[in-house]
């Protein structure tokens, strides 16, 4: 395993999915905090890490010296470098249904609800609250949608897998911003035993927060 | 090979990144055209096959009656089924490096300068022309900035990639919006060397609009 370091941030939702893959595969990883409210992530050597800005970005220490950004991506290197505890499955439909649920909060969600594009939408912080709820109902609506046909535990059968990694920290973006868990049963139920098990906590922002 | 049917948009950007995939893979596929501009999407049978009511969606025809929605899903399964032409590297980091650039415009770029935030952000054309460049013109700069690393005539090397499938149309979707290619000498290059090629032009949405 090579030595890396990932940039994170403790309340990024993409930086909690990455935690969270490491925890469970036991993957060793050095955390750099970036706060993504100062002015880091805009500055020259945060922008050569991932020029978009954002967190998280995996820092490889050893070889060619190489970064990688977008948890897509590096969940898929953990997956590749330490294969289990798998996070996707081998049966080539549900390995694809899981990415499906993933994209729902990875593309159709996070990014809408994410900061900028709420700080270019308006300067009126209700109605950012609101543009916020309005893609987190639509992404979460979508997810449970599709939940409903593989969930037990967690999103697909009893494991965690994939998609939970997704959800989770997204659900827990959905109550900052005040959309009820008690909209989504299925979910809640998914988040609630998800923060019940050892590696998922341990990944969560609270274990992150800056003192 | 199963019986499968694409229901997708002529101009749809993650339309064209599934039909230039399929075109490659010479995946053999019915296509059925969704309006977009119509109410077709918010209909009870096109939310069956996709609670977020976009496309692409891949329904399967043989066997359990399963639908699949999202661009980077459909590519995944596609190269599972069908592995040659690949589409993504088998070395880990590389293959990493490739959803990387993927995301950047799956996630960080299309979700944003799609029309529904436009919508939401204003009832002014000219406002939600801005809205679309400025993500656009984002995203387009940060994928730029890391392909000047690793492109050859595509943006990995001298062979279409993943990325490139994601690259071009949103590179169309730019000029649609007045983000002049000029802006972004290498993606230009790239856009240019794909459209001569004949899948990424057999694909593309003036191959589908309806007459």
């Amino acid at each position: 395993m090579p030595r890396i370091r990932l940039y994170h941030y403790w309340r990024s939702s993409a930086s909690w999915r990455v935690r969270w893959a490491f925890a469970l595969k036991k993957i060793e990883c050095e955390f750099v905090a970036v706060d993504l409210l100062g002015d880091e992530p805009e500055s020259p050597e945060h922008r050569a890490r991932n020029p978009l800005g954002y967190v998280p970005v995996l820092e490889f220490l050893d070889g060619p010296h190489r970064y990688l950004s977008q948890s897509m991506a590096i969940i898929d290197w953990a997956e590749a470098v330490t294969p289990l505890p798998a996070l996707f499955a081998s049966d080539t439909f549900e390995r694809a249904y899981q990415i499906q649920l993933c994209e729902i909060i990875n593309a159709d969600t996070a990014p809408l609800q994410n900061l900028p594009p709420q700080f270019m939408y308006s300067d009126d912080s209700e109605k950012r609250k609101l543009w916020a709820q309005t893609w987190i109902r639509k992404g979460l609506s979508a997810y449970q949608a599709l939940a409903q046909k593989t969930a037990g535990t967690f999103s697909m059968g009893d494991i965690v897998s994939a998609p939970d990694l997704f959800l989770i920290p997204q659900l827990y973006n959905a109550r900052r911003y005040e959309v009820a868990l008690e909209e989504f049963p299925l979910l809640k139920q998914i988040y609630e035993a998800s923060l019940a098990t050892p590696e998922c906590l341990a990944a969560s922002p609270e274990r992150y927060q800056p003192s």
